[in-house]
């Protein structure tokens, strides 16, 4: 088992990947749902995920890391204190008392920085983003993901990013068909979804 | 230099304690303002931190940690990954798609749960976040924080819950009155606010 291979078993034992049917952020509906907050509770599992996306973006430079909200920040945190890298985050309104801002942390003009997301989807949170980033004066240059589910992200992202991910949806779904892990019914939901979507 | 010391130095240091004129969310102005989020951008104070506020924890038996959004969650993500006690995380809102929870992470009915915030004033965040942890069947035993503001927020928590703190705002301020980091503006500024907070 390569650790592609490993990773989705674990995250399917978590239960991070359901089988049902699920009204998504979009209105749309699907019978896969990919819920990365369950990360959370398996520190050890959680340590992993950050070290498999340091070693990604090996060779790399940044100086800083900024986790997307909200599922990614526990990520984030542990990437950089892993690899002892300064974090800073993106709050989602600006706060209208204290010190206002809405980028916390400690940065300079023209700071590289790396974007961290759990699941891209359209790419949007991650452009709200970056957008907040750039206009701050910080230089986004990739952006990692640990699950593209295929669904524009990567094509949207490339426009100005270099894009990472370690798994696709599609991985996903052939690793779990031949996963011993899945009931017949379940692997049913991923033949429906794997002919959906075929372009 | 005892621990305490060297942590209120490294805070000062890196901007997290500072003197001026400041709007607080409760309307008042404050001659100091703590702004704990800085820290998310030097990792190695951040597990330091951490582990100070497991070590005070050293004893006390509880299945989860919880950080009271927003600014605890890195402390709370340190402590966990360094510990490996399984994290769990409020929502401020409901969502309204996908798996609706108010809980994130993994948690069973009856569980023990440390809350982490980063400073405490009155205790109504802390308490927000217990409720609904409370609501969810988790058993809320005991509250931890870096600085206590010592506005009440103690003998709130205290009514409920074992409360424990790192640092209060009189320990910090005596501290940094004696420290050649400080200039005599900064000075004159902890001498007035120790003398509003006199009973």
């Amino acid at each position: 088992m390569n650790y592609q291979s490993t990773l989705i078993a674990s995250l399917y034992e978590i239960g991070v990947i359901q089988f049902g049917e699920f009204t998504l952020k979009s209105g749309k509906t699907s019978s896969i749902y990919i819920n990365l907050r369950k990360i959370i509770s398996y520190p050890t599992l959680l340590i992993s995920v950050a070290n498999i996306m340091m070693q990604k973006m090996e060779g790399y430079q940044f100086d800083i890391v900024c986790g997307v909200p909200y599922t990614a920040l526990p990520i984030a945190t542990c990437m950089s204190i892993d690899y002892k890298i300064p974090m800073i985050m993106r709050r989602k309104e600006k706060k209208d008392y204290g010190t206002k801002q809405l980028i916390e942390g400690v940065f300079n003009n023209g700071q590289s920085c790396l974007v961290v997301e759990d699941v891209v989807t359209s790419g949007m949170s991650i452009m709200e983003t970056t957008a907040d980033l750039e206009q701050a004066g910080i230089v986004v240059t990739d952006v990692i993901a640990l699950i593209d589910r295929e669904q524009g992200g990567k094509e949207n992202l490339e426009k100005k990013y270099r894009f990472h991910a370690i798994l696709t949806l599609s991985t996903i779904l052939h690793t779990l068909l031949h996963s011993p892990l899945l009931s017949q019914h379940e692997k049913e939901k991923i033949d429906q979804t794997l002919n959906l979507m075929k372009p």
